[in-house]
């Protein structure tokens, strides 16, 4: 199914039917969530494949009681870099010299040049262009979900700080930022199923300079 | 091209060669752009598509002198909205109340409800919000233009307060968050082309909670 074909065909399901999401599937969503680029290839954020009942249960009553959170097959954290710091952009490019054979110090010029631009902007700057990232990433899940016709719900409302609590993100220096609830659409009992999509005509969203 | 596929196919473009992306393409990659879901369908940001050479040129001068900028066939600028207002947000839900044939009151709990939650957090918050909502949309026109075997190059190293003057964003009620060149890659000029892409491992990418 093509992209467009698929953005149209999907929707943020409002009630999911309990069925399983195949494992290779889900491996797929996950790998179009790792593809997605970002700021200088950093990939400052995680995601957690959450299915364990209870712990969903917990997230559930942190998110505004939605019941996709409990009736999806899998739930996805997107969770970002607290902040950045010399070591972890280290590693990032220590990986990628070391993946493409070139010298060790082939990066030390960039990653000076990068921490230079981040430290002065601060932990929150970095903390919410960290989060900023990952909406990149959940929209890839979001498209690869729906190519895979597997239904599912971004959404931003629950508790943050609970949430971290909840996966034990504080420790891991992440904080969360999306979910993505992945199921199948309980098409009997979802109100906005048979609802025509919406958005903004394509004269008023597009300006063209030409 | 499955979007996985599409995905490993991309890179962040170097140098382009001037080539002309046809409208076909063109209208296909704003289309997956405009269909990405946002909060609430809110839709909080609008695409500019520039061709305008001169425009350009004082697009790349405020850009870092990125050559991409000027190199490219077509310039996507993602702006979002400088905050959310009743008046946007009862613009959004009178569309849809009409397009969908409710009744013109149907959404006035819901619309309440959503600035009563928004009114509180103030400008600077409304703005980050929809910024955050950009991402999405942008994601969805990288993917876009890699099926379609375009050429992209994301971008934020540009001087966003000059941008939205050289757009006249300030009083459209916009703010420029994220730039796409697209066109096609320079094979022999681009030093990135021919390097392994470099991803953090899946094992480190994602946690399961069972």
């Amino acid at each position: 199914m093509e992209l467009v074909e698929a953005l149209n065909w999907r929707y943020a399901t409002k009630k999911m039917n309990g069925q399983v999401v195949p494992k290779e599937k889900l491996d797929y969503i996950l790998e179009a969530a790792r593809l997605a680029p970002s700021s200088s290839g950093l990939q400052p954020y995680r995601v957690f494949l959450v299915s364990n009942k209870d712990v969903l249960q917990k997230i559930r009553a942190i998110g505004y009681d939605q019941s996709q959170i409990t009736d999806a097959s899998h739930l996805l954290v997107f969770a970002a870099w607290d902040g950045y710091s010399v070591e972890k952009i280290e590693a990032v490019f220590d990986r990628l010299s070391t993946e493409r054979g070139l010298p060790k110090d082939a990066m030390d010029a960039y990653k000076q040049q990068l921490w230079d631009i981040y430290e002065p902007l601060g932990q929150a700057w970095h903390a919410n262009h960290s989060a900023r990232q990952a909406y990149i990433s959940f929209g890839m899940a979001i498209a690869a979900a729906a190519e895979q016709k597997v239904d599912a719900t971004p959404m931003e409302g629950f508790i943050p700080s609970e949430l971290d609590n909840i996966l034990g993100l504080p420790t891991l220096g992440l904080k969360s930022v999306l979910i993505l609830a992945l199921g199948y659409r309980d098409e009997e009992n979802d109100w906005l199923v048979k609802l025509k999509k919406i958005r903004t005509p394509v004269e008023e969203f597009v300006t063209t300079i030409v």
